[in-house]
């Protein structure tokens, strides 16, 4: 699978690489994600030490085992208290300057440590490593892969099920059974199912509402192999299908394929977000597609890069985004068009196989 | 069902009352389970402005229709950027001292917003809202109680599916069905199904390993009402039963039935936890038993207080905790017995509901 001992090494030694550019004797992850990235270990609390000669692993007494089985390029510490046990490891080093990673350290947490560092120095880190998992390796890109393809299958599986009096409910209890039953180590991330005006709510959790005749069914979900993440959204018509609701999925498919059209190496996020967002202004629509084209995807299944506005990130060969324009008319209805691929050399590879033509059902 | 939209008011009463004490004129609450709490918005982000004469939630565009809908108590406001609409909000206002959950904050807003906070300031709270949530009101305890039997049913309905050759990932893709066919939003938590020597990790996650006889397997899971959690473990033994076994479990059973016993309203949360650990200590297997025995549960699975060595909590009326002591082998077996129970004037009320006799299957 690629997930050898010596990725993970290959992958810390990527991260050292950068602490003479910072300045840094060593850097702490608190990012469990990225603590799996660099060592293995897929525990659910723990924290990562990496200096320029060693890395050491710190959890409780929960993760002993799983840590010594999962991590072989680190060593094991336990703490009982994190912050304590951290200020020991800091205080063993003749080390001063450490790097942390600021979007997943806790205030109190870091407040509590810097108030008993003494002389050692904390810098925040952000920008500096926010693309360290970005670009994806092969054996990556291979899990990512089947993620997609059995979250794809599912929800061809689920079509059967799609009938008018089932509810969202039972829509996301019968998905994440075939999700697991298809190999998936659990939906990548709550499963939405959102019919008729709940499809209105980009984020809408899954409800008692029965689904009916002429309905919208919005279905986003993902599975996880290895740790690994897919990400899809279907949009559904159930029986008869109006003329407006035609003409708004043709507009999303639109905005979709040009942003499809748009992802290679070289190119900002922001442009493949302009590229669908240009169609759906174009309808007159702008204000009603609420949120970001797409987001990375891997060990999270929200990471970098972002493809919004706002993105200053440029696209990478190896990158595996989501493009998932969508359209939102509060209180009636919504659609939204959702493929995970991957940045190549002269294009994309798309990972989800769920075709996008509109399926009426 | 309580949730009404006085319930909520109430609570921000409970939370200005604390103002004056802490010398605040206000509170920016982060974390989402207390946003819920305090105002019924159940989106995954956003933030709560709590000021003396004025609740505001701040959302993005995802959540706009959907808080509007859900939290009547408050003004609803749009951020694009999360810092530069709370330090707008902040900027508007002739006030001075805001506090804010530090638990819930990352450091990297953390030190943007300080950075540009100017005259104003910012003081982490911690102790002071820690147990905010911890006791429930009735309608809360109603919506536990049915979360527990969702979860407990769903357990006595998975009991047939036991048997050798089924694999931990299957028994986990049924419960999950079970749990949302029973009425829940969802397991409260990632599922645990252990079995053989991977029951000897507390934590561990399910895989692809099949049930053999004489194996023991912990099934660890929880529904969600509502957004309130269910906590319940139940430990099963597959066919044969050798000795070893038998007396673990019956040491387990004892240090739960004990802790149980333990709690009334005016214990230390250290004390509950110390008879759990006596009883496994006297065994000989103290240093087997890795974890705390227990702690709160409500809108987050593992909330305030904490049943274990280092909490210095005290146990008080309508608080809701789970019992739940465990020995582990390592590369052997492990056993776990928990129970989630309601703080009663004269004991306790337990509201999951599967028998925790030893269960041959």
């Amino acid at each position: 699978m690629g997930h050898e001992q010596n990725s993970y090494c290959n992958r810390q030694t990527r991260v050292r690489s950068m602490f003479p550019v910072l300045g840094l004797d060593g850097i702490i992850f608190f990012d469990l994600r990225t603590i799996r990235y660099l060592t293995g270990f897929s525990g659910s609390d723990g924290v990562l030490l990496l200096w320029a000669d060693r890395t050491i692993l710190f959890v409780d007494g929960r993760y002993q085992e799983q840590a010594a089985r999962q991590a072989d390029s680190a060593e094991i510490r336990l703490y009982e208290d994190k912050v304590t046990g951290l200020l020991g490891a800091l205080s063993d080093e003749g080390k001063q300057n450490f790097g942390f990673d600021a979007s997943s350290l806790s205030v109190d947490l870091y407040l509590s440590m810097t108030q008993r560092l003494g002389e050692k120095k904390l810098t925040p880190l952000g920008e500096e490593i926010r693309l360290l998992r970005a670009i994806k390796e092969d054996a990556e890109i291979d899990l990512m892969r089947k993620a997609a393809a059995v979250s794809s299958e599912s929800v061809l599986s689920l079509f059967p099920s799609i009938r008018p009096g089932v509810s969202e409910r039972e829509l996301v209890a019968e998905l994440g059974y075939l999700l697991r039953k298809n190999g998936s180590d659990g939906p990548s991330f709550p499963i939405i199912a959102a019919s008729g005006e709940n499809s209105a709510l980009p984020h809408a959790a899954p409800g008692g509402r029965r689904i009916q005749k002429g309905d919208i069914l919005i279905i986003d979900c993902g599975a996880i192999l290895e740790g690994y993440c897919s990400d899809e959204t279907v949009t559904v018509v159930l029986g008869s299908l109006d003329p407006e609701k035609k003409q708004a999925y043709a507009v999303v498919r639109e905005a979709h394929q040009e942003a499809l059209d748009a992802v290679r190496p070289g190119v900002s996020c922001r442009d493949v977000d302009g590229k669908a967002r240009e169609r759906i202004e174009r309808a007159g629509w702008g204000q009603f597609f609420s949120h970001g084209t797409g987001h990375g995807v891997g060990l999270d299944v929200h990471e970098a890069p972002r493809l919004s506005v706002r993105s200053d990130e440029v696209l990478e060969e190896g990158m595996v985004v989501t493009v998932e324009p969508g359209v939102y008319f509060p209180g009636k209805w919504g659609i939204r068009i959702e493929d995970m691929v991957v940045v190549r050399h002269d294009g994309i590879e798309i990972l989800s196989r769920v075709p996008k033509e509109l399926k009426v059902l």
